[in-house]
């Protein structure tokens, strides 16, 4: 029995979502399916809504819906200090944090010459633009730890150096609350060698 | 942070899905907002022509994109025999198997006093009703042999046995390729209990 046309399309629709499975696909085709007409068009005018609101902020790249984002434009904190983040996400990771009072900037990306993602294809040009505008104190890089994370990391570091700014790099090492015993030996000797005095 | 506004009316809805937590929720939101415009306008455009043409096919009440399903205007498929499954989904599984030629009727529901789910909250009566207008020689009941399953299955037994119907469950028993050693208590009584002559 093939699948009835508009389910089919639906389906396919839907498992090209990240992280949605052929099962789970299919489980939200039906589910939608079951849903009363006004929830759907409550779910889909959100989705639309979203998509026209959400825009990029002037300034950092993060999302926002004002040409201007909440942390941008809040005098409050400190516009001198600017943490480099990948993506959206993160500035959202680091807010949970409620350890940062600076400002952020998001790249939009990593640079990766296997997937043909080079300085160009980020949001390297405008760090370098806002340095150049505006007196910024530090610049904290704050990308993902993996391959991509650091070399774009010490790319940025190398970038900005001649600029007499000073970069730092967020600390690597164990986990809070974290057993010694079972931490993999990468994390291990990177918490090591990045020991601090007491 | 709090997030922007249409950002948390997205998140909320998609949430708000089966099997969508809290961290997939987040991920699709963000993966929507960043794509192309009209990748989103026509994942828009499928749901809501999956909602506006699917409806229950007229005699069986599986999903259809017309008055009467497939399988119900399939000439060759025997129309005497009856196959009772909950979902739509239950439908799909039994094509896959191949292993049938019969009609489907899908009672979108299993009876469930607890919570407040009765015999006239799933389409039996539409059953009942069918059995009477049309010649069956058989009513194979596929519920799940979850709890719910069974005593719907039971109820439908007794309320078809006055009609003179042959009312009958498919069988439960060990996985085909499974191992004794691994099975349930409850699948291995049953699988003996259930025997068969070879």
């Amino acid at each position: 029995m093939r699948m009835i046309k508009p389910l089919a399309d639906l389906y396919e629709q839907l498992r090209r979502l990240p992280g949605v499975g052929s099962k789970t696909a299919l489980r939200l085709a039906y589910h939608i399916i079951d849903k009363p007409d006004d929830e759907v068009k409550q779910l889909v005018q959100t989705l639309l809504a979203a998509k026209q609101q959400i825009k990029l902020c002037t300034v950092c790249y993060n999302l926002s819906d004002q040409e201007i984002c909440s942390i941008c434009s809040d005098k409050t904190r400190d516009e001198k200090l600017i943490c480099v983040v990948e993506q959206p996400q993160d500035v959202m990771a680091m807010e949970r944090s409620h350890g940062y009072k600076g400002r952020y900037h998001v790249l939009h990306g990593v640079l990766s010459p296997l997937d043909g993602v080079g300085p160009d294809n980020i949001r390297l040009r405008e760090l370098l633009v806002r340095l150049r505008i505006s007196e910024v104190r530090e610049v904290i890089v704050a990308t993902n730890s993996d391959v991509e994370g650091e070399a774009t990391a010490v790319y940025i570091a190398q970038l900005l150096k001649p600029l007499g700014i000073e970069v730092t790099r967020i600390a690597h090492g164990l986990p809070v609350g974290s057993d010694l015993e079972f931490a993999d030996e990468m994390t291990l000797a990177r918490a090591l060698a990045n020991r601090i005095n007491m």
